[in-house]
């Protein structure tokens, strides 16, 4: 064949190149200059580099992180026992347990029976586009436009299309971990490159600092997600604006996944819609507010451009979201009240689950600040939250997320704030001996 | 820098076999034999060489199709003009004017007040998968279990998620054009290599020849959508079958779209169902039959290995479809009399359609066969369908899809039945009027 001898040349290239272990930051300058001259176009060059790397990571055998694919199968296998007759306390998911306001829920039985079903604006309805762009604008002293909204399917779509809008193949996508595992998993789907950035319980979850060694000019985008899950960290004012001075030092994205922001406990949680930053992506959901999690429906508030580019990934995928469920969304925005009660609902619940955990020995607890969680870290060592979990399931009937679904935090669990306060405090009571016992089997 | 000089002389290679223009084809064994001996991954491999390859057609300006884009913003422009109290006949859209039936949205009504709206396994609700597997079992005589069954977001999420699963980056699509803009741009979307195959008025739309020639050994996935959208035809068992063959000796998927086989006129139109094919990917929605196009919901049938990749897909995008909405196409599903009224009706008005174009001797029509679709030839010399369409909308208030949404088909019009019969007679007969003008201005 005639090309063999070219294509062989080239692949040696490639591989030498490899093997000598570049680092892409230091070879995409040249790189691009190189394709500039050579009238290669420079999505070429990003994306044949990032395949590069990622054959690079592959080779020396970099691991990829948990996806909480494991979580699921774990959180089914709990909800098969409760449907068997057994007592579980289930903990483990981010799921409130309290239902769609019921004026939601009427809004969208009158929406159906209207026949408003057929397809819709991939964008979203311009009454609740309206609606989130006046309630915002009141609340953080901001100037929105409808324009500036797109409903999405939920946060998850939301955070699916940032990935897809403000980042191209081979850029660095940053999340700081511990992280709810789809932002990486979104971002390795699109074929992102995934810069993680730990933050600790010692820490007291604060980014800032390795964010700052972590950035390099690839970074397109930080993944900001405060009140946090799963550690509940609301992050203070001076580290948001931090992070956006980093952010517009690199000309990088900020998506700030916002969906908790209702659940603030001590102060009100900034918002990355009070800074001006123009490469703000912000992102919220009716799930956790109204524990609309089925419903699917969420928003994106950006520059106008992105948020249509926003409505045609969301279209690509979906067509539209329904009629129907966009009107419960509304009314349930204008219902105040139950929000309200509903984020007060937590946090008494995060007290009680606070007050039980630090009743151990064995757990390390902070007071909560926010979002569903506490992430207490467990004083045993060389504790195993994959190993513990399923026993805690299998002797106790509790289920916690194991910290490992998170990021490299084998020694957390992940324990949500979504029974009501008898069970919680048998639950943790349960967890205590379950650990307890734990330690002891281990000659702890 | 000390890597400018590597970088520099592999992406002169690049370019060189760029310049000599090779054919992807051609070069990929060689490829991964070579890869093989350096020990990089097949992966790497193949999208590699299909980076080259996209480059390639970039600098060769090779022109992208249409992506549907445009008509959305006419059909939105058609919308516009209605609201403003103007009388536009719309026939531009693939939405039937028929609703939900009524037993579907008080289902969808009674699980919402149930509060069946919390997150759900995203595969879909167990009841739905068994009652499809058992309706299409019936219906085909096979033996299919809920567990070859995923209820998606859709038939739009149904063919996005078989992209993403079915194929890989660099790997071929064929699409049979005149087609559903869609397909093409998600698979672009996902770096699939769009391979269009040009079907004929004039060869009665047959793609089997076509196929034939257009297939290499990267041809990963041929999609098929009969009956079909735009031209309505419905392929013969013979073509069907022989397609299948053609698929099995280069170990290529059929996704086979069967939204509209409820709508098949003459012949019950066949299923890939129905072949044994063991790379066969079945889809369908319950937009079309029912009317439930704003509901988002349909399905695919596939082995169940893929199955489940098409609801991690799904899970990813978007989490999950809402409990409530799945329960509006359990009620559809077992309200076979709404189907047959909705199909027949359409029946009646394809007819209509066919009767009144058949008067205009500018326009080539033949009878339809399915769908909701006809797809006329208009024989006025170097007709330009997006240079008509918007002057047909402006001067007769009546609104056709341009043939050039669908193809190089720019001497079509897609004209939908989805008026009652009176409206469609007096939208035909201003469209041949419309004509009429038009050659006449034209001078022919």
């Amino acid at each position: 064949m005639r090309w063999v001898k070219d294509i062989e040349r080239l692949l040696e290239l490639v591989k030498d190149l490899i093997d000598k272990g570049f680092t892409l930051s230091e070879i995409l300058d040249d790189a691009l200059e190189s394709c500039g001259r050579l009238g290669l176009s420079d999505e070429f060059c990003r994306r044949f580099l990032g395949l590069l790397d990622e054959e690079l990571e592959r080779i020396r055998g970099v691991e990829k992180a948990e996806d909480g694919l494991r979580l699921r199968m774990f959180a089914a296998k709990a909800m098969e026992m409760q449907k068997a007759g057994k007592e579980v306390f289930r903990l483990e998911l981010g799921e409130p347990d309290f239902s769609a306001p019921e004026r939601a829920v009427e809004a969208a039985v009158q929406a159906l029976r209207k026949g408003l079903s057929k397809y819709t604006s991939s964008i979203g309805i311009r009454e609740l586009r309206e609606a989130i762009a006046s309630k915002l604008s009141e609340k953080y002293g901001v100037d929105l436009k409808p324009d500036n909204v797109a409903i999405t399917a939920g946060g998850t779509l939301a955070t699916y299309a940032a990935i897809q809008v403000l980042t191209k193949p081979g850029d660095e996508v940053m999340v700081i971990d511990p992280a709810w595992p789809l932002y990486a998993h979104q971002a390795r789907r699109f074929d992102r490159r995934v810069v993680k950035v730990e933050t600790s319980f010692e820490d007291g979850w604060n980014p800032v600092e390795k964010i700052v060694e972590k950035m390099t000019k690839l970074t397109k985008m930080i993944i900001l997600n405060y009140p946090n899950n799963p550690t509940g960290k609301v992050l203070d004012r001076r580290s948001f604006e931090k992070i956006i001075e980093i952010a517009e030092e690199n000309n990088a994205w900020i998506m700030s996944d916002e969906v908790y922001s209702d659940f603030s406990y001590n102060r009100r949680a900034p918002s990355i819609l009070e800074y001006g930053y123009e490469r703000s992506y912000y992102l919220n959901s009716f799930s956790k507010t109204w524990g609309m999690t089925g419903f699917r429906v969420g928003y994106v508030v950006a520059d106008p451009e992105i948020a249509r580019k926003v409505s045609m990934a969301q279209s690509t995928a979906m067509t539209c979201i329904p009629e129907f469920v966009q009107r419960a969304a509304l009314a349930a925005l204008m219902d105040e009240e139950s929000a309200k009660r509903n984020v007060e609902l937590v946090g008494r619940r995060l007290k009680v689950l606070y007050e039980e955990l630090s009743k151990s020995r064995l757990i390390d607890v902070k007071p909560p600040e926010g979002a569903m969680y506490i992430f207490p870290k467990i004083r045993i060592d060389g504790f195993d939250s994959w190993d513990f979990a399923p026993k805690l399931l299998e002797e106790k009937g509790v289920v916690v997320a194991p910290g490992a679904c998170f990021g490299r935090y084998d020694d957390h669990l992940r324990i949500s704030a979504v029974l009501d306060e008898d069970r919680l405090r048998e639950a943790i009571k349960r967890l205590r001996e379950g650990l307890e016992e734990y330690a002891e089997l281990r000659g702890v």
